[in-house]
């Protein structure tokens, strides 16, 4: 395992106009080589800072800089190098106009890369990454992602115990676990610990979204599905069909936000609202037989509740949403009361609405 | 003008696995106090590299350092501190449970502040701010965001030539315009002269959304809107009903995904769907219609198009998308054509049928 400093050089990237993703990268395709990245710096467009992060990079093994190669900045980069180094050579840079450039310094490799990401990746992907595998020793490490929903992370801290190198990666609607190993039998271990202390609690790996496996079970199960959103406005429907192929078995639905198309669109009783009030289990169930009625689907989903920040009550607080699900085997519902603000509620809705459906699919 | 110094601690910001959100935040709000940050340490978990960023970063007038304070790594840091400096003072921090640290060293000023951005914000905001402005002399600059929509970056740098310190800001559904000047007068001049070059292709400003814009339009005029939307899959009523206070103007609408469902919930005819397709002006017009009617409201829109990978033809190819309007003044329809990824696609169909209604609304 090698050991690397990255320098990301540029007055945007200091003062924040710029997000830094070339170091995001490289950090990431390091790892994955296994190598670490044990310093970053950050420095503006002038020889004085860069020479100094320079000669503290060079305690390193590998150093890598970004940026600060553009047209108007060749001279600056190349004038610091020069300084500090000594000598150089020129690299391809298959896309764009910046050049790469290429140093070794008795046993240390200096990369110094353009800032453009498209280019930097190419030219990182192309050039550097070949060097590191013929000069450096590497251990490449399998990285799984593991997703997560429905527990806190408190919780799931407590059901798995102490873990070697896993990353708690925690979201508002799950917790994400990310390990890394040098084998696959190593990974499918974790894999099956982790299933037998979470259960249904895991729902997908790596780039896999909630609404990506609800589809696959619908799909396998030949089953339809019909949505009726009050609170969450749409989101549910968005992400089902975020997934390529959804038209399959996704009919569409409605946004009932005003109480009159929750009767005219959906059949729910002006009694019912009347007695119990749009956010109630009552209207939440009317409203999915009513979905499921009005677009002939197998399984329909409802939401409704209080996203806020105005509209809550001491009885019926911001963050109170009942989700409801109903398929073959029956309604049910369940009473939520989410922290957040407007976003975050509305976000937390639909995943507990996704996820119902995937538990109500797996059952 | 200040110099800063910003140390990140996190071994998962260098490994690339979570991004460094907090500097850039940090780094935007001290350029608008007329602060500069000059360098950014990125570091391990370790009290060895620490030790090193902190000693460095000492020749900066202000240290700001984020992570590397949860409750199992309170020890490295706090270790650290105490051998780089030897004192210290417990900061309150409003929300969450990890500490902030402030420390006046000398004339130097030192904050250690948690990495969660949610709690490093808070601390920020709220024991942070008062301390700069209480002890450095600052000359702060006035930074304001334009939105726009509908013109391409390099027809916008045409129209406006050549202007001192602006920031070109283009995602896929518009370009934003930041520029930072000393005084509101200056400011002001630079909205006029925007609005002279690029008309009502500027939609809002910093936090403003396309939808709060739309939003404010429809509440002013007293004016309800519904919504058809197909390849959007309800994406567009997810961005209207994420303004609080949307239910004043926002009645509902329907996702009509397959065609049994344009043709029962939005009254779509069976012969229309035959002659012309579902991606077509005919059934576009018809879906506006419809959700008209089915909701009551007096400003209907409809989306229909290919969001793709699949299910595109030589005829119609993915991306072509239509979008319609219709209220008082009538229907109005546009066919477009956009190039991207299947969510892309969603969003820039969704931020046109919005832009369209915007611009309905003002003519």
């Amino acid at each position: 395992m090698s050991e690397v400093s990255i320098i990301t050089i540029g007055n945007e990237i200091l003062s924040g106009r710029t997000l830094d993703t070339n170091s995001v990268y490289i950090g990431q395709r390091l790892a994955e080589m296994g190598h670490s990245v044990r310093f970053r710096y950050t420095v503006g467009d002038n020889v004085r800072d860069i020479a100094f992060a320079l000669k503290q990079a060079l305690k390193s093994d590998v150093i890598i800089t970004t940026g600060g190669l553009g047209p108007t900045k060749d001279d600056v980069t190349k004038q610091t190098i020069a300084d500090v180094l000594g000598r150089k050579l020129i690299l391809t840079n298959p896309i764009g106009t910046a050049p790469g450039i290429f140093i070794e310094e008795g046993e240390k490799l200096i990369f110094i890369l353009p800032g453009v990401p498209r280019e930097m990746k190419s030219i990182f992907e192309n050039e550097v990454v070949p060097v590191l595998k013929k000069k450096l020793a590497s251990y490449p490490l399998i990285t799984v992602t593991f997703h997560t929903t429905g527990i806190p992370e408190s919780q799931i801290q407590e059901l798995i115990g102490e873990i070697e190198d896993i990353a708690f990666l925690p979201h508002y609607t799950g917790v994400d676990l990310r390990i890394s190993r040098k084998t696959r039998k190593e990974i499918e271990e974790f894999r099956k610990f982790l299933k037998h202390r979470l259960g249904d609690a895991v729902y997908g790996e790596d780039s896999e979204t909630l609404e990506a496996v609800v589809g696959r079970l619908l799909k396998n199960k030949h089953l339809t599905i019909g949505v009726a959103e009050s609170l969450t406005g749409g989101l549910v429907m968005h992400r089902i069909s975020n997934v390529s192929g959804s038209s399959e078995y996704f009919l569409g639905g409605v946004v009932a936000y005003s109480n009159e198309l929750k009767m005219t669109l959906l059949g729910v009783k002006g009694e019912t609202l009347k007695r119990y009030g749009a956010v109630s289990k009552e209207t939440a169930q009317e409203m999915v037989v009513g979905i499921k009625d009005a677009t002939g689907a197998d399984i329909g989903i409802s939401t409704t509740g209080i996203a806020g920040p105005t509209g809550g009550t001491r009885g019926k607080p911001v963050g109170l949403v009942y989700t409801t699900v109903s398929g073959e085997s029956g309604i049910r519902c369940e009473k939520n009361l989410f922290n957040g603000d407007r976003l975050m509620i509305k976000e937390m809705s639909a995943q507990k609405a996704l996820d119902m459906v995937r538990i109500y699919l797996l059952s």
